[in-house]
């Protein structure tokens, strides 16, 4: 974990030094990886998509390059003077409002719409090698957690095991939790609170030993960074549990091997051995869930076609199998078709026997 | 709070009363409120929209009613034996796969579409007199809080006050809990996450002695239902704090005065007392906001129109007033805003000088 003293530091020289190149009589610049769609690549060694070589540059006298050279500053600026040296974290859209000023002796704004300090920041990130949730920009707040875990956060000591129906709310960022006791097996994320309800109600983090982790909908940076924290430090065993469609395993193939829009971030959100434990076209034959079929839509057949031919994708047998039964089908079925076997029948039998029998998908 | 026992046994009764009438020989019906726009008023002595005085039937032997008469019996079924007598609680979706099985000797199934067994659950909502929430269905689960509260739930103590920047994962059903410590001067609840973290990380809830309530956009059921408890029981003043737009008003209108997709529940998720302190168009002025103006769009501005001429509205001077101003600036402007006055401005000057002076919107 890089302390909050030395982040504040990395910015001040990032603001050192392009004043000592002023002073030298030099073109104050800065360079960082770039991140646009031609230099992201599928590092088939570490399976994860990552930045390439490309390099880009904002010089200060540069026609072209001024007025991004003074944002990237600025928002270095605000950041470092109210966020890290007050230890106060804002939203992405906070930051906005704070570098959206008039440029003195001009009537022109520094930025206008949320994406250029969007982009700073992310520049930022790179140029740093900080992430943003170590800069204290936060990502959204999402999702609930249970389980035998205990940690300290703003000076409070929360135990996980006796928060009763609702759990901890996980907060957008998760970088300055001590993750004091964790005894677990592994962990099961799944993407739907309801389903994260039903489990947690059947006490099942208590009978089978895990942490039950839900957001609702897309995984959070937040969440993505609590599953490779639990992974990294303690070395657990993760479980995505999904749908039985196309969106189900791009949630998982996110956690496992990044996303475009996170490329230069890979490194710290993905997790390369994550494993899928949601419903499988093997799993609807097994336990006679045909009837319970959602049929497929065009977009839903277009988005297969897409996915399946991510680099990631491609060559996974497994995986294509299941596309394939998918079209075949014309189908889509949803984690909570199980609970037409009986309520708790998610708590006592798929999810027990598919954990024993070590039934995943990779 | 009715208890479990007693909800068990009021549909055990629904169910007699029609097992009687077949066994007099006589066509087995039931009654209800009906729920459609026409049936829906709003009571200006209660200022709710409440069900009117119109009244449906369903028969079994009804060409057009047997289906829907059936479906209403199983879906009441399914809550007796796989809900309430088990101490389970499950959604809407988990209802739907329950009931969605073969009529026995038929081709045809019970429920196609979920829509069914939702309809059905409302009509027993009427029927009943409990809410769905009672009848163990749970809706969505959203949101976080903080505060100076101590509840017991599911066998938990939680100590609402010691839960570092998460706080508690607010659950779909709140209605078993106990509040058994409550020491809050009011509730504050506010539609962005992000708002909710800052007034959080700035023990905005210590130093004023309140509450903290987020959601992440709309306001759930049991959100809902926790700022009505807090009313309920405690007498606690509930203030609603949004973005200066038509959104943040309708927003605030529905927890005042209910809407029209749950006017059958009114009585119990309303709360006529809320007060709005969200950013006013004369906040704009007062703290020179302008500069922030969001132009509005086509659709704000027809849906200006449409909630100005809501009964609710239509005779509030101060609210129609918003409306205007509204439009003359052809603009609205978000909470976060105020982070362009310094992060904190919010917690340290806007709202406890509001809320000081009572400069509350009704």
């Amino acid at each position: 974990m890089v302390i909050k003293l030395e982040r504040s530091k990395i910015l001040k020289e990032f603001g050192l030094k392009l004043v000592e190149q002023a002073k030298r009589g030099k073109n104050p610049k800065f360079s960082f990886p770039l991140r646009n769609l031609s230099n992201i690549v599928y590092d088939q060694k570490s399976k994860t998509l990552k930045l390439g070589d490309k390099v880009g540059t904002r010089e200060f006298f540069n026609v072209a390059h001024a007025k991004k050279f003074l944002q990237t500053v600025e928002v270095a600026s605000v950041i470092k003077k109210e966020l890290l040296d007050t230890s106060k974290h804002s939203s992405l859209r906070d930051v906005f409002y704070m570098v959206k000023r008039t440029i003195p002796g001009t009537k022109v704004d520094l930025v206008e719409e949320q994406t250029e300090s969007d982009k700073c920041i992310e520049d930022l990130e790179v140029i740093t090698g900080l992430f943003r949730e170590q800069l204290n920009v936060n990502a959204d707040k999402k999702g609930s957690v249970v389980g035998n875990v205990v940690i300290e956060d703003s000076g409070d000591t929360i135990d996980w095991g006796k928060l009763g129906s609702g759990g901890w709310s996980i907060p957008s960022n998760v970088e300055e939790i001590k993750l004091k006791k964790v005894n677990a097996d592994y962990v099961l994320y799944m993407e739907k609170a309801a389903v994260w309800e039903r489990l947690n109600e059947d006490k099942y983090w208590k009978k089978h030993n895990c942490i039950l982790i839900a957001s609702q909908g897309q995984t959070t940076r937040g969440i993505r960074r609590l599953l490779q924290r639990f992974y990294d430090e303690f070395k657990l065993p993760i479980y995505v549990l999904c749908d039985g469609d196309i969106y189900g395993a791009y949630i998982y193939s996110v956690i496992k091997y990044g996303s475009i829009a996170l490329a230069h971030a890979s490194e710290r959100l993905t997790i390369p051995s994550v494993r899928y434990v949601g419903i499988t076209m093997d799993d609807v034959e097994k336990y006679q869930l045909q009837k319970h079929f959602i049929k497929l839509k065009e977009a839903d057949y277009a988005r297969i076609k897409q996915v399946s031919e991510y680099e990631w994708f491609k060559d996974n047998k497994e995986w294509q199998r299941q596309f394939k039964k998918m079209k075949e089908y014309k189908a889509k079925v949803e984690i909570q078709s199980l609970s037409s076997k009986g309520i708790s029948f998610i708590s006592e039998t798929y999810l027990p026997e598919k954990i024993k029998k070590r039934e995943f998908l990779d």
